[in-house]
Parts: structure tokens; sequence; C-alpha cells
């Protein structure tokens, strides 16, 4: 049985390959991409996310629904310099034949989650206010949600975009909060996680290229900025913080464990804004103890059997 | 021509008696009542502006939305020490006849909008969670409203939940801070305006129960316990903070003038979440000038009018 | 019996009609001059303290202690465009002949207080860095002193550098605090009664003009900035932050009566850092109630009276 | 030529055997021992000062001088479940012959340090309180200290009071922001470190059984609490937080290198106030870069040569 999976998304860089994963991969059956306020325009994403489709071959076989173009309280906080101004390596690919829907991505998620209770699980990597949305709009969907999958925060690791912080809890740090505050079955994988464990660097990359197929170039074409940029973060290689997660979805054993944790986002802080406080269930600091968990945070990854995953979904046409 | 309007409420207390002005005067037409988190449990507030309603003799006139139950980051903080257990005085009062739609009051809202875009005035008078989430998920809403009618802040006078914040916006700082962002024509009337100027001592009380109808015994029954707690803060007699708006939206004549301001809320501080920082417009601090007023606040009321206008109301049933 | 007075002072416009009347009012013994962190260059101040003292006729005879020229988290921000340059109206004036001690502020006053338990009054005008420091190196020293009388901070009012803070406490927030908490015997008098009941107008200035003397001169000279200064910020005449306070030491029926309050100073808010919140022992908020007042917080000034005797004072040389 | 020291010290725990490094190795010359507010009650902590000095046969050659006995903003938070309610593993050691300075911690520091421009080295293994103070009332003091060595902060580790904070950064945050931003050429030593790189085990406290001296039975007798304290946070053995510092001062080549990088402290945050935020020079997030490193943070501790330096001041005596 595949599992049954909504991606949300700010379609962009390796929210691409994620995408990829859950369209073709046969463990995962996507029922529906849902566009939230991230990485790139608002429009722009939505563009990407139906270009993915239709790159996969599935035009119009799954629904893209738009939600939140702005976060609840911060401004918006762009990050087209990692990923080009498109999202996708400055490729400004062609208008792809499906559109979106006219339903808003809020109402989407919970209708689909009503209607299917327990049977859905949610891949949200990208900024949280689509789902922060809904749930304070219907409490009760986060009960009914499988599991909420998540890519965001850093587990004593040095964020992204600020030291403390990362990019998807960074540009929305209410919705994290709400998100994790709503009783949802929660696994989190970091960003640390993703430069430990995910970068494919240039032997990779050039494994890829010899794959030689249509999507093996869309992904090359799509991570080339990102490549570059990297480079000037001290990241030799291309990242996978979403792709990763789907892998993990599609494959369980990709992920190396996870652990109990207390998960809460720092929403004051002058230094700290958007930051993920991770507490181990076991930890026992002197003004702190962890009365309940609220979350799994992922331990590490294959990243081996990741790599050999995606190269099986870059094959296939 | 009468004012379209749709009430945002948290009904208990004065919400009731703004609503019986709403529902009941000739320059209103009352199209949507909407329930937001606040004063008292979610279920009952439903049950009181259902109840208020049919008080008014007009069941199953004016559709009642159920909205969000929880502010958006906040833990919900009750006002029940006010109002009575149940927000009308402990007077626990039969079950009305009409029901809820099962619309929630975000779509409702964000669909009458769009249905008379520049026509309908909105009078919030609860914590602004059902607004801040409407207008998220369509922020085009925030220009298609004609007036927003605040009730909430305070405007250099001491709070009524602490020193420095009033009970709307510190329920849920975040939603305040997202609609006083968002673009919306809003018209603020503070707590500090009605502790001055909105006060019905026991000689106004006796002068509606002269009324002698069956409104003005259910006035006086629905405000008996905040009539007693306000002795407890040094208030002496009735506070009106949401029926003085709705008075004025039938009578403008009630306000004592408007002032352009700059209004943010303090969503951080340790003493002061939840406080509204209210600048007008021509104040020149060094540190801040006001770039652009968001935000009319009012001066004044006159109380005997708007005494006048209520006991009008009371008189008619 | 003369108060024995030492103030504390960031030596700048007002500060200096303060100093005026502490040297040459009957009623007080000015024993020391510290000087604060504030308004102007560091040094400048010092030298202003100086030349008041030369001015007053009273040179070698009041000790000028410099203490702490930063504040203890924050940047410094100054206020010259308030009283220009070199904070007495871009005067430069030459060179006082009385030089400051080689002691610090801080020990000087924590000597002094020490030599002279319970008789020493302390007037703080200016941000509270040396009195926080000295009480954070000796806390005995609160109890010690016989009043502390502190102008800063507004009392429902807009401030005069951003709209919730006064520039003392915005200056250090964390000084203001420690001082609050630390248990002196704390008398307050805030910006809003400053624009209330000290503004002397341009008759008022013309009655000065017309005493013809030094004193007289000096004090236009020195204030010829914040009069216009003022007028860009709608205020028509000098504010008295300062010499009000010193007046009401020397004459306390100029104080119009006194409210004791729980004062405490918001370092954390985005938008209210420096704020003072002050509630009336009396006040009963329902998440806040007033344990224990830690300060008296003036309510009012008598105008007339205070001018006379500014006059008095310009008047004796 | 022995580095010329001061040790800053809330003693209790491994303040005792990083005092006992600093009185006994020959290459570090302990000038004097300043007191701060930290572990235990204030005239407990100095106390245990004037007793590790007679135990390592030193009493009347190092002076003791109490500092701050109270944070500056912050209440005071004890450590005394780890310590012992006497710091020193609940011994109640008698009266040590010498007594403290009749001089301020502060002052001796500022006097200190201006008698010897560029020739002192501080260890600071306590809250901040006594540096940051003694900086705010004379900042020249920073470029004449030689090297100032900290305990404190987290590293991308779990802290020890909160999951985001270590205890002498908690303790008075303000202060140690005040004091990475003074300008002093610092190397800090954090929390993380100590978990990995200092942790001696029963086998290792067996080892220093064995030695059968006098200070051996001390550090035992001190550290036993801690032992079981640890057990309850899941670390077998005893951290060496301090000591690892003073023996790094005595012997660099246990300190496993340095890394450049910006230090600052969380002072506002809800979940994260006095945590540190630690930057490397080289990182590149995208709203953050280092403008200059003002810290060299260390990488790693060489444990076998740290427990050989231990043992060898614990044969002494
Ligand atoms: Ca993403
Ligand atoms: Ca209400
Ligand atoms: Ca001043
Ligand atoms: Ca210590």
């Amino acid at each position: 049985m595949p599992v049954r999976l909504i991606v949300d998304t700010d379609t962009a860089g390796d929210d691409v390959n994620s995408l990829l994963i859950a369209l073709l991969h046969p463990n995962i059956q996507l029922e529906a991409v849902t566009i939230s306020v991230g990485n790139v325009g608002f429009e722009q994403q939505i563009e990407n996310a139906l270009y993915t489709i239709e790159m996969a071959g599935r035009s119009g076989q799954v629904p893209v629904y738009p939600g939140c173009a702005v976060p609840l309280v911060n401004e918006w906080v762009a990050a087209d310099y990692v990923h080009g101004r498109d999202g996708m390596g400055d490729s400004f690919f062609p208008r792809a034949r499906q559109r979106p829907e006219p339903q808003h991505a809020v109402d989407a998620l919970i209708e689909r989650i009503h209607a299917a209770p327990g049977e859905l699980t949610i891949l949200a990597q990208a900024p949280l206010t689509n789902i922060a949305v809904a749930v304070t709009r219907d409490p009760s969907i986060a009960r009914k949600v499988k599991t909420l999958y998540i890519m965001g925060g850093t587990y004593f690791a040095p964020g992204n975009i600020t030291p403390a912080a990362e990019y998807n809890f960074y540009v929305d740090p209410e919705a994290a909060r709400i998100v994790f505050r709503a009783g949802f079955d929660i696994r989190l994988v970091d960003w640390g996680l993703c430069v430990r464990d995910t970068v494919l660097d240039d032997g990779d990359l050039e494994d890829i290229r010899r794959l030689d197929t249509e999507l093996a170039r869309f992904y090359l074409q799509v991570n080339r900025v990102v490549r570059q940029f990297n480079e000037t973060v001290g990241i030799r290689g291309v990242t996978h913080p979403d792709s990763i997660v789907a892998a993990m979805i599609a494959d369980p054993a990709i992920a190396r464990g996870w652990q109990p944790c207390q998960v809460d986002i720092e929403t004051r802080g002058e230094l700290t804004r958007g930051a993920s406080v991770i507490t181990p269930a076991q930890y026992a600091g002197v003004e702190k103890r962890v009365e309940r968990p609220n979350a799994q945070v992922c331990l590490g990854a294959d990243r081996e059997r990741f790599k050999a995953l995606l190269m099986d979904i870059l094959a296939r046409r």
C-alpha cells in the first residue's frame, strides 16, 4: 500500500527533487500539492510545481492548490540568491499545460484530511504558514493527519539563514510554533542532518549526468545555481533537505533513527528569532524538563541509499 | 441606506448590547455574525449570539458562523470572572431555536466580502483571530472591506488585563498585528475611551429599569456580573466597549472625532505583550516617525447621545 | 535644614537649569555632581557641569565626578539635535577653571552614601547607568539613600524618543530596571508631566529676559536650541523635565501629589523597549496586581510656582 | 615566565579544582581571586575560596576580593543541587584562617589591570557580573587585559540549565553580552566541550583515590555531590568546566585548537534567554555575516593530558 501523500512546498531547488520522488516512486501516492510562501515569488512557485509534474509525465493527474502567499506576522524573506530568480537555476522553463486549482490550499488541506481521517501523510517542505492557518481554522485536523513530516529547524547545528535559524522556520516562526503545538504526529528532519548526510558532490553529480535521461538533465539544470551558492558557504555539492524527507517516506530505512523530543520555536529572540529549541525527551536541565515529546527528530540519513533512490527516480524518464 | 454590517464577536456582556443595536437600529443592516475565541467558552459564545438574536425578535434572520476557537499562538485566556461563567451574568438562558451555520466564519467572511466589494462594514469586537486568519488566507479582502471598526487596545490609558494591555489584543497579539498591517481602512475605539465616556452608573441603570421592557430586563440581567466586577476595579457602573462602537456605526455623531495614527501591537515584550503602540500621525519622536497612518483612532464619545441610543433600542421590545 | 543633595546629570539643556537651582536655592545643599552617559558627548557634559557651577559663582565649591560613559547593554543614543551639539544651545562656552575629580562617580556615590546614611537625597536626571552600577556593586546603598528623585519614563503619555519611551530610560533600560528593583525610596517625575505642567512659552521667556541678569541671559542662551526643536514636535516653549524636580526638592509644594505605584521597565519589547510600565497601587487588572509599590509617581506640578522659583534663581546673579 | 592570573569565581565544585591548579601549577602566578554571584550563597563562596587556598598550603598569600553578590538584571538562580548546599559536596569545612579583603572585586580588578597593563590574564569561571560592572565603570580595561579566558555558553550543544543555555551566561545574560562586546581578547571554553572532553569517570576517580594525598581526598570530597547529580542528567562522571580552562592556561597544548568566532548572548528570547550565539568567522548565512570575530572558541581538549595535569596537582600535597 503506497503512502497517501500531500506535499506542501515553496517549489524551488530541492523542492523539485522531492516532488519528483513523490510523483514517481511506487511507494508514494501523491494526492495533492499545496503551495506556500517561501523561496521565490509565489506565482513562480506555482508554475514550478506544475512544470515539475509535467516533467514527471503526470500532467493533469495531481492537483496544485495555491495557499498563503505571505507569512503570518513576518515580512516575507526570499531565498532567490540560493535557487536562482525563478527558483529553478535561472532556467525560465516554458509554462506548463496544467493550471492551478481554484480552491485555496488551506481549504483543500482541511477538506482532504476530513475526507480520509488517519489516512493522509503530509510532507511540509516550506514555511509552515498553510498548515498553521489550516489548524488554527480547524484544530481537529491535527489528530486526523497520519504523520506530518517537516523539513525545518536545526538540531545543535548552524542555521542557513542566521547562525541560529533555518530558513523555513525563520520565515514564519509563529506558524512553526503553532504547528508544533497543535498535536500532530510530527517527524522532523533538520538542516544539520542535510548538511551532514545529504550532500551530493561533483562525483555524484557526474554519476547523475551519466544517466543521460531527461530527468537527470532537468535535475542538473535546476540545481546548478544552488551548487554554486553552496560553494560560497563552504558546502561542496548539492544539499537535499526536501528530497531526503520524500525519500524517507518512500523508503523508511533511509532514516537512521528517530529521537522523541520536545520541539518549540523561539519567536521573540533578538538573535534567535525562528530558532528551533529541540530538547531530547531524556534531557534534564535544571530549569527545564521535557513534559511531553511532540516530535520525533531524525538522527541521520543513509546517504548512499538516498543517492541510489534519487538516481533510480531520475533514471525513469 | 443602512450600513451593511458583519459583527465578529466573542459574545458575552457588552457584546450582547452591541448585537442588539446592530440587530435593531434602522441605520444598520446586520448581515452576519461571526464568532471568535474570547471571553468565555466557544460553544457558549455561539449560543449567546443565537439567544440575543432571538431576544431581538429576529430569530432565523441573521446567520451565525462559528470561527476560530483558539488564538494563533497564545494559549486562550478567559474573561469569565468579568461576565459570569456563561458570559451572560450567570443567567444560563434556554437554548435558542436558531442554530449556527455549518460554514466556517473565516470562509463566510471571505465569501461575503468578495460578493460585495467595498460594501461591507465589519465590527470586530473580539480578539482578532478570525480576521487575521481570513486576511492571511486571502490578503485581497483588506481593500474590499468598506471600514473595519475595531474595539481594542489602549491609547495612553491603563489596560484591563495588564497595566499595558487590553483584553482583545492581549488574547491574540499576533492576530492584532496582522490585522493592523493588512491594509484595512480601520477605525479603532480603545479601552481608555470606554472607561472615560461609556460608563452607565446606577442612576443610568435605574433609567433603563424604568423602561420596563423585555430587552431592558435582558440588559440588566446580562450586565449584573460585570457591574459587580467593575466595582472591584474602581469603575462605578457598566462599561460599553462594544456597544459604543455599534452605536457610532449607527450614529456617527456619537464619535467625538478621529485622529489618524499608526497603530502596531507589541508581540514580544515581557511586560507589554499585547500592548497597542499608537502614534498620532503628527508625532515626532526622535527614533520614530509615522510613515503612514494605518488607522483612525477615536478621541471620545458623547455619553448622553450613546445612552439615548441604547435606551431607544432597549425600549423597542 | 537644607536638603543634602547629589545630582546625577547628563549636563545639557534643562540639566543646567536644574543645577542652577541646586547650586543657588537656600533649601538645597549641593554636595556633589556626578556625570552620566546621556544627551551629548561625555567630556562635553563634564565641561557643561563645571561651567554651570562657575556661572553660579560657586567655582571650586562643588566637586564633579565623571561616571559611566556608556550604557550597560545598549549602544549610546545621543540627543544633540535637541540641545545643540554642545548641549548648551550651540554656545561653545569657554572652559571653566574648576576641573573634574579623579574619583569615579560610582565610587563617589557609594562612599558618600555610606558616610552619611539616611542623609543624602539624589536627583537622577540622566540615564540611570551610574546609579545601577553603584547599586549592583553595593546593594546596601539602596536603603541608605534618603530619597532618590528620578526624572524619566512616561505615565500614560507619549515618549520623547519613541511613542512608547522617554529618553533617559530608553538609553539604558537595563539600568532603569535595576534601579527600580533595588529598594530605593523613589519619587518619579515622568515626561508627560513635563509636557503638561512645565512648559514656559514665549511670554514666560520674555519675563525671564526682562530680569536682565547674567543667569537670565545664560538660561536663554542654553535653551534656545531646545526652544526651536520643541516647535518641530508641537511644543510651544521650553520644557523643564530636570529643573522641575530640583524645584520640587527645594519647594515640595510645587508637586501636586504623589501616587504609590509599581514601576518597571520593559527591556525586551520590539516596539516598547525602554517603556516604563507604571501601575498604580490600586490597579486591578486581571493578569496583574501590584504586590508592592516601589515608587511614588508625581501627579502634576504647579507651573506658576515653579516659574516663580526659577525666576527667583535666575534673578540672583 | 609564569602567567600572571586573576581568577573570577563562584567557588563551588570544579571552581575549587581550577583554583588548585591556579595556586599550585608552576606556570601560573595567581595574584588575586575575585568572587562573583553564582553557584551557591555568596558568603559561602568566599569561604570556599579561602579554604581552598588553605588546602593548597598558600594561606595568606593570595588575596580574595568579594564582588557583586547579585546579577545585573536577573534574579539570582542557584546551582546548589549540583554542588551540594555548601558548594563543596556538603562537606561544611571549617573556617579558613585567611579573611577576605575589604576592597571590592570590581575595584581590585580595575586597579590591578591598570597597574600592569597588558600583563594580566583573567580566568572568568562564573557569571560575568564582576567583569561587566568593571568594564562599564572603566571601559579602558578591556584593552589592558592580556587575555580573558571565559568558561560559559554552548557551541551547538545542549545547555546545562536550559536546552538553549549554559548556567554562567543564563544567570547574567546582560553581563555576558556586555563583556563580549567590550573589546577584550577573549578565549571561550563552552559547556559542550566540557561534556565531550573533560569527564573523569569512576576509573579515573579511582586513579585519583590511589594518589592518597590530602588534595586527592579533598577533590573526591568536594566532587561527590556533582558525581551523583551528573548521573541524573546522563553524564557518567565528573565534569571539569573550570579546571579545564585553568589547565589550558598552565599548559596550552591541552587545547585542541581555537576558532575565531563572533559570540553574542541572547538577552530577550522566551526560550533562549542566556543562549550564546556563536558564529564561526567563516560562516555565511544569508541574513548574517560575521563582521569581526570577538572571541576564539575552543574546539576540543586533550582529556588524557588534562587528567595527567590534574593528578600532578593533586599529588603535590
Ligand atoms: Ca522547500
Ligand atoms: Ca467582545
Ligand atoms: Ca538630563
Ligand atoms: Ca564556576
